[in-house]
């Protein structure tokens, strides 16, 4: 695991210094909630990352064992992405973040429609979301 | 209110836009974990903000209607600043990064304690914690 640069030992700074930028965090959201697995997929998300920082985001990922690369045999990319145990647990800081911002800003009507799922059943639906990730991939 | 640049209406990614840099969070946790409330205790912070990013940060927060600054009329500095509403919202983001920072990262033994508390009951001290936060400035 390649080593990451510490600001503190505050939890929150610490979790940061990891995730903490505005890209690396979309990627998680790509696996996550979205159900995508590669390099290209995430090059179409609307967001429209750049190609070398998301090269750069998934290296910087996987050294901190929140992803793991595995070859693919049968498409045509060459790696798949999928969380790592450590990186499924981030799920609820990403679910407040939807709830926050379902609260406060202008979202997706099916962001909005997720939203409504969560707060009336949030520990089912995390619970089932994890359960996917873990799935052995097909 | 300042515009900012939206990515998408990924509410993750919206979100993102407005806090998600390494020290907006951090400024915020300041004021609601840590009590702090002015520019020279945001500065004492372990992290070693620098101050035109300090400076940067706050005035982009106040934009976005996280955080409110109001005249200082007892002390040294200038300006207090305190979570708005929307602000205090944040809370459950910033607990779920603490709690996921305690199973799989070292932090500090206060933060430790912290976080055992909150495994223990969460939304009791969600709630008390905003509370305070809510309380008139004296």
């Amino acid at each position: 695991m390649k080593k990451i640069a510490k600001r503190s030992n505050c939890p929150i700074s610490s979790l940061l210094d990891i995730v903490g930028d505005k890209w690396s965090l979309l990627i998680i959201r790509d696996i996550m909630l979205a159900g995508k697995k590669n390099y290209n997929e995430f090059l179409r998300s609307d967001e429209k990352i750049a190609t070398n920082i998301l090269a750069d985001r998934l290296s910087l990922l996987e050294s901190a064992a929140i992803l793991r690369k595995a070859e693919n045999t049968t498409g045509k990319v060459r790696y798949n992405y999928r969380l790592t145990q450590r990186g499924i647990d981030l799920l609820p800081v990403l679910i407040e973040m939807i709830l926050w911002s379902d609260k406060y800003l202008l979202i997706s009507p099916q962001a909005k429609q997720f939203a409504r799922q969560l707060r009336k059943r949030k520990e089912y639906v995390i619970t089932e979301i994890a359960k996917g990730l873990k799935k052995p991939a097909v």
